[in-house]
């Protein structure tokens, strides 16, 4: 299990463990916004062994079209970022022109207040079915 | 070679063509900004057919090294968004604290104006090497 960063740990539910590394959901529900923490001590994605990398790539894919179908996005935005968190970490973010960052992007972006509820969470575990690990 | 989104080719100057795609730079040079343009009319990275969306991602991985040591940039940022322009495109973003959008994400970032000069391109153009093509 990844040691997460403390902001990482402050702005996301933990959905679990995938193979390619702990899965986060972000507290604000105002999209849906993924966030994947592959496991060692990488801070880029070129960082990581050609192995994991692939399977992390792999899994992004996934994830990618988990969220369009699970959400009923148009777009999803798949981003490595971390000039303020060090600790490698891939955004997935399902978008929809209705969103209220829409056209611009979730980073840096004052999105109004909104809670996932544990229904939402649950569901949302469920449907990322077996290869989720708990804690 | 691809044709491009009139966007792409109006922001950016047009490096070659990679067996992954058209490389473009984009014409600020506030920052080290490079965009890959794969081939085909995917919208999105997880729509490619797998033998090259695996070769895309290598070749990002080398773009991130080529970024980072070419110019100096203390980090990557590698991004797939397409809310604005849905032709399937990644950036590459070489950042540093002291770039002027540092530490937010550059799009959306209002950039100072800064031009690229043909010296800097054309010696992007040969340490990218033989496996750019021109057009």
């Amino acid at each position: 299990m990844n040691e997460l960063h403390p902001r990482l740990a402050a702005d996301t539910h933990r959905l679990g463990e995938l193979p390619e590394g702990t899965l986060l959901l972000h507290r604000n529900a105002s999209l849906p916004w993924l966030i994947l923490v592959p496991p060692g001590g990488a801070s880029q994605l070129h960082e990581l062994p050609a192995d994991l990398r692939a399977r992390v790539h792999e899994r992004l894919d996934c994830l990618s079209r988990l969220v369009l179908e699970h959400f009923g996005s148009s777009r999803v935005n798949v981003a490595a970022i971390g000039n303020l968190v060090p600790q490698l970490h891939v955004h997935v973010v399902g978008r929809r022109p209705d969103d209220p960052a829409w056209p611009g992007v979730v980073w840096g972006a004052d999105l109004p207040p909104s809670e996932w509820d544990e229904p939402a969470i649950a569901a949302l575990r469920a449907r990322l079915g077996p290869a989720l690990r708990g804690e």
